[in-house]
Formats: C-alpha cells, structure tokens, sequence
C-alpha cells in the first residue's frame, strides 16, 4: 500500500461516499456472432438499464456470464463502458475469481476507474475449503489492492459457486477489515439466510442486497439495502418502484407482480431467458446468443416465454435496438 | 485454420506420435514466501518426478491449484519448464478454465510448446449446463485452435468441478473430433464409471486414465493406459512399478502397498498433505504452502501423517531440495 492510501485509510477521509442502494441489474453481456463480447450493446443496455431506475449497475455478474470472460475482456469492457461516459459511482464489477491474482487484478482496476465497488465471488473451484482458507483469500486481495477506496461487497451464491460465506466469516471480514467489507448480495434464494445476515450485521451499516427482487420487500423491512437482481435487466423499473414505495400500501401487491414476472422467466433457464426477451424488445436477435457453456433459448421456448409475459402485461418501456 | 494444418489433420500425417500410458503426477506447484509460484524448484520437483518413473506430467491439474494460478502465471511456468530442457513430449498441461478465450489461449500455447497433449475441464462455473452447452464448449475450443496436433484429454473430476462427462458427451466428442479428443481422467472416484467409459470407448484408441492409483489395477485390467494421481508426486516409483508388474503375480499385493500409502494420505486434506511430505522429505519448508483458499497442513496433523508412512515404510528415494 502507498503512504497516501495507508493515510487514507487510516484516516477515513476518503471512506464516507454515499453507499450504493436500490435496485441494482447484473448486466447482461452481449456477444457477437464469433462469440466476442460487443460493447456498444452493452453500453446501450446500460444506459437504458440506468434510464429505468437502477441505481447501480452490477456488471460481470452470475448473469453476465462474467466466469466465461477472460480477465482481459472484462477489463476491455469496463473501459469502454466507462469511456462512454458512464458514471463508476454507479458501477459495481464482479471481480472474483478462482486464482487470487486475477481477482487482486481485477479488483484494482476497479478500484483505480472509481467504481463504487467491486462484487466478490469467492474462490470457487476447490469445495469444502475452510473457512481460514477463505478469510485469507480475501484478506490478501484486500491487502494488496491497499486502497482506502474499496468497497467489497460478498458474493453469496451457493447454488451456483458451491462455496459460500458463513456468518463466523463475514464477521471475521467485517471485523478485520470494517471501512472495506460493505456488505454482501445474498443469492442464496434462502431468506432466512438474508435475515440472519440482517439480525447479525445491518445496523453496523454493512449492506445487504436480496439477489433476488423475491426478497426485495421483506429484505427493505428488515434493514436491507435494496437487491441485486437478474430480472433488473428487463424489469428495473417496476423493481425500482417497489423499492421506492414500499413503506406504502400498495407494497404487497407491487410485490406480488414482480413475483408473476419473475416465475414467467423462472419457469426457463434465465440468462438466456433474458437475452430472449431483449432480443424480442429490441427486435435485435444477436441479443439471444450466450457463450458457451450456455445455449440460447429455443425459439418455442421464447415464444411461450413471451406469451405469458404479455398475458401478465410486462412492459419494456424505451428499450430499443 | 491454416491451410497446413488443414492438410495435416486430414493426412493424419503428425496425429501418429506415441500416446502417453503410465503413470503421470498433476504436479504440485510450490509458492515463494509471497505466493507467486517458484519455477526453480517446480523444475526440480518435475526432474525428480520424471527419475521416479513419472511416463508425464500433468502440469497444471487439480492437484497443482492451477485454477488458483492466473492463465499468465501457467504460461510462464510452462515456458521455464520447457526452458529447463524438460521434453515438452512428457507433459500434459491442465488447460480447461471457466473461460472459453482462456481455454483456448492456454490450448493453443501448449500444442505450440509441443506438448504431449492437454488435460481439459470443462467449464465449471454454471451447474447443471446442458450436453449440448459443453459439447459447443469443448467443439469451440478444438476449432478455434486448429491443430492436428493437439490431443485433448477430458478431465473428469465432479467431486471439485461439479461439472463432468456424461458418456453421451463423451461419444458425441470422439465422434466429431476422433483423431483430437484423445482419452480422459477420470478422478469421478466411481470404479463403476470408469469401466463404463472402458467398455464404451478404450477398444477404440481411447485412452482412459484412472484418476487414483487405486483403479490402476482394474484400470489396466480392462485396458486402460494408466493413472493420473495426485500421490504420484511422493509415490511414483511404487505405482510405476505396479504399471510394470501388473500381469505378474505380484500385482494384487502391489495394489495393496499403494492403497495403503494413499489411505494414511488421505485422512488429511490431500494437496497440504502432499505439501507436508515434500517439504519433509527435501528439507525445505517453504513446499508447505499452497495458495489460498488452501491452508498449510497443520505441524501435528503432518507430524501423523510422517509417521503414518515410515510405519508403512514409505520412501521417496533421491529426492532432494
């Protein structure tokens, strides 16, 4: 760490920026036919994803398919969303990885262009690591970015990392590292997971995010932050409204229509489920293609896909091509 | 692909060099005090391995945290590898990442260097991806490297990866790819799989590695090539001499003797345990860190183990710091 950082830090001056919340999309990564990401889609669903109500945007997520990006993509594409002007105080990229020096990597880079934070997988492919294991990885990228700028939000998403953070290990990290570790998405689709981590750390202002809009009303009620959802990618703005409105009476029915969305695109394997629906909105089929090792919706699947959202009168207001 | 390699691939003119069988170690990757990876004595560890009766080295593996490795960091310690003069014809990098671009970058590098062939995950993010998704995966990668030379090995190992081989996807593979996709480890720990990919494919020219020395015996039995161990690194002469022996009378009593050697390894974590024995054995403590999210064995837990294996009358003959 340089003497300016360690002052900072040490200090705090540089540690008392407005903190993220709201309704957060795990940005959808659009690839060109050869499979390459294309950055001028992503710029455009940004900015329409901002245009929608999101408060932040949480770039090379689960949803993003960012574990099918090389390092050097990611960091090419968070130049050229950047370059195109969009805010970092908004922009939360997904840096963890399984090797630690791609994540201190990763991680810097963020750090460095000013984003709001970084979302932090843990390291994923060993399973059943201890829980030392895991304080140490995040200890040493903490360590070595030695930025009082960080803000590391935790990853937690068993049903797909397979390994997760314990309670005992996020308050060892928030113990060990308090200005730093802000707080935590919670994919864990267990809300007795999210309460517990409410009950044991909201009011020290570490911040938790439902990883599913699902949860978005009982998470608000409980001291939460807001939620960082993969549905935020086509429905930010009717999420945004509950997460605006929901001291009001109106709460629960808001509520229960995120609820019938979200289950019309559950009912399919979601990333490409999404890239259907903007393919469709944006009358821009390059939209559907994942990167292997996922496949694009089949097109009856669409279809039905899209029936049903009509029957439940989803809009997409202003998105275009 | 170029016009070359074209032509060579449809001649078959460089796909008949000799295929590796035997006994292979997924080598141990040694760390400095900083946890950057120590080439010198990687490439000590390598030579020794090789003196054992090691057939190659299967650099890179599970056993080798190379998914704790940064694709720059594997390419340079393939380079000073290489540079050391070890034969490119005896090694087998790991090679599959959760990222098709890396897979490919790493794919490529080593079918340049010459090697013997690549040890392939395959994708091991997302859970539960279709057939389809990991045969695009593995068919996007072959293609994009174009090369006669190069000679995949699937990487079966759904214990970490979570992610495997169904026998389908194998058929599907070796149907489109015969000459390419040359054999598999199957680290499943299923006997019961690993006969079903023998029966299925070896009479074909598959080569199919168990992935513990302890189906060495019935691997061979039913015309398998060999193991692909992670106690090859402290074991190899012993399980090279089964290889050998394994027609003679003497080859259930040998299966024995290894099982034995494996089970004391095996009550403790496997990487840290193997860690523990080299550094006893060359006298260098710095072998016993892994990365993390791993830990060091612990001095009394490694204390058992070193008395474990002189109960055995275990020996690591010539190895050295």
């Amino acid at each position: 760490m340089s003497v300016r950082a360690r002052q900072a830090w040490e200090s705090g001056s540089e540690a008392d920026r407005p903190r993220l919340s709201g309704v957060l999309a795990p940005v959808l990564t659009p690839f060109r036919s050869d499979l390459s990401p294309d950055a001028a889609r992503f710029v455009r669903h940004c900015r329409w994803l901002l245009s929608q109500g999101c408060a932040g945007l949480a770039v090379f997520g689960t949803t993003s398919e960012a574990n099918s990006l090389s390092v050097e993509e990611r960091e090419a594409l968070l130049g050229e969303l950047l370059g195109a002007g969009i805010d970092p105080g908004k922009v939360l990229p997904g840096t963890g990885c399984c090797a630690l020096t791609d994540t201190v990597r990763l991680t810097h880079a963020a750090v460095r262009a000013g984003c709001a934070g970084v979302l932090m997988l843990p390291p994923f492919y060993y399973k059943g690591v201890s829980e030392e294991g895991l304080f140490r990885s995040f200890a040493e990228v903490i360590e070595r970015v030695g930025d009082a700028r960080l803000r590391v939000y935790l990853y937690h998403i068993p049903p797909v990392a397979q390994v997760g953070f314990s309670q005992k290990l996020v308050e060892r990290l928030v113990t060990a590292y308090p200005r730093t570790v802000a707080g935590m998405k919670d994919s864990s689709g267990d809300w007795n997971n999210t309460k517990a981590m409410l009950d044991a750390f909201a009011s020290s202002g570490f911040d938790v995010f439902a990883g599913s809009e699902r949860f978005l009303l009982a998470n608000l009620r409980h001291g939460g932050a807001g939620c960082i959802t993969a549905t935020g990618n086509v429905n930010a703005a009717a999420i945004d409204r509950l997460f605006r409105e929901w001291r009001t009476p109106r709460a629960e029915q808001l509520q229960e229509e995120l609820n019938a969305v979200r289950g019309a695109i559950e009912k399919h394997p979601v990333i490409p489920a999404l890239k259907a629906i903007v393919a469709n909105q944006t009358g821009d089929p390059a939209w559907r293609a994942p990167r292997p090792p996922l496949v694009e919706l089949p097109g009856a699947q669409a279809e039905a896909l899209l029936a049903e959202l009509r029957r439940l009168g989803f809009q997409m207001p202003g998105l275009s091509g």
